[in-house]
């Protein structure tokens, strides 16, 4: 996930103090810190159905997902799930509650996901997204969706029906997210 | 949190194509993607009591808290609450389920924290912890406890009682853990 236009010339080696390798560049001798990042999103229902977004950038440029995306500083999980609906769904929404914490190890990335709903009926495709859609749990295109995490959050929400109450999700078992 | 040996002459700027002022070296060119840390943290229980680790690091030194860190590349939550629990207490625990998803803005951290049990009995300090124990839940040192997120964990932890299906936690209303 290491952007393409970062620069600097970074050497592995273990800082005075740590115990573990890390990128330090070579030319000032920054210390580039890596650690996992948090992507904030939403399972928006309406009506019994959820929303998705079909993806107009890459990766799965054309794969279905669910309005989600990295969080900035100064924002909560929340706010950045929120931020996202609206970017990425034009989607104002009302976050209901925690649905899943997902650990995606080979892209260091832990995905926080909330139920909510809409504050108001406008959806539209923001600049990330080809077209956003309501769909019913019996009609997911589920060989579109665009990556493992979508899969397990719309396949555990199948298993919910009426529930309100509900322990959280986690991945699913023996599932790191591996092989999209 | 920034740590203290890190270099770099760093300016805010725009970089091309993208919306926010990031921080850039002026000496090599290297955006600082800056974005908030996952902390992965555990509430272990033995006979009803919680374990607590008394710091024998800043900050809050002297403070009692719960095991918990900073998230590693590789790791999954699950393992990285796994690895503080052995490094802070020298307990190998077993994860039950998750208990809570805080943020922290102005510290820029996403708190995900687990409920969890020992594997064997053994628990001892670690390098970072001046001592370790468990405390029944009405036997809590509430003035002594490290950070807000601590009082929030154990406070929502005793309004469960014997609750084993519970929707998780997030902040309590209207914190983010702006006081200490």
């Amino acid at each position: 996930m290491t952007p393409a236009d970062e620069k600097g010339n970074f050497v592995r080696l273990v800082p005075e103090g740590d115990t573990r390798e890390r990128e330090v560049c070579a030319e000032c001798g920054f210390i580039r810190y890596e650690n996992p990042k948090v992507v904030a999103g939403s399972l928006v229902m309406q009506e019994g159905r959820i929303l998705l977004c079909r993806r107009a950038i890459e990766p799965r440029i054309g794969f279905w997902t669910l309005p989600a995306g990295y969080m900035e500083l100064g924002e909560t999980a929340e706010d950045a799930a929120r931020r996202e609906a609206r970017e990425e769904a034009e989607a104002e929404i009302v976050i209901e509650r925690l649905f899943a914490v997902y650990s995606i190890p080979r892209i260091a990335q832990v995905q926080v996901m909330y139920l909510a709903h809409l504050k108001s009926p406008h959806v539209a495709p923001g600049i990330e997204s080809q077209e956003v859609g309501f769909f019913d749990l019996d009609q997911i295109p589920w060989t579109e969706l665009a990556f493992p995490s979508v899969r397990w959050a719309v396949t555990q929400l199948k298993t919910l029906e009426d529930t309100t109450t509900f322990a959280p999700f986690t991945n699913p078992p023996g599932e790191r997210g591996d092989v999209v």
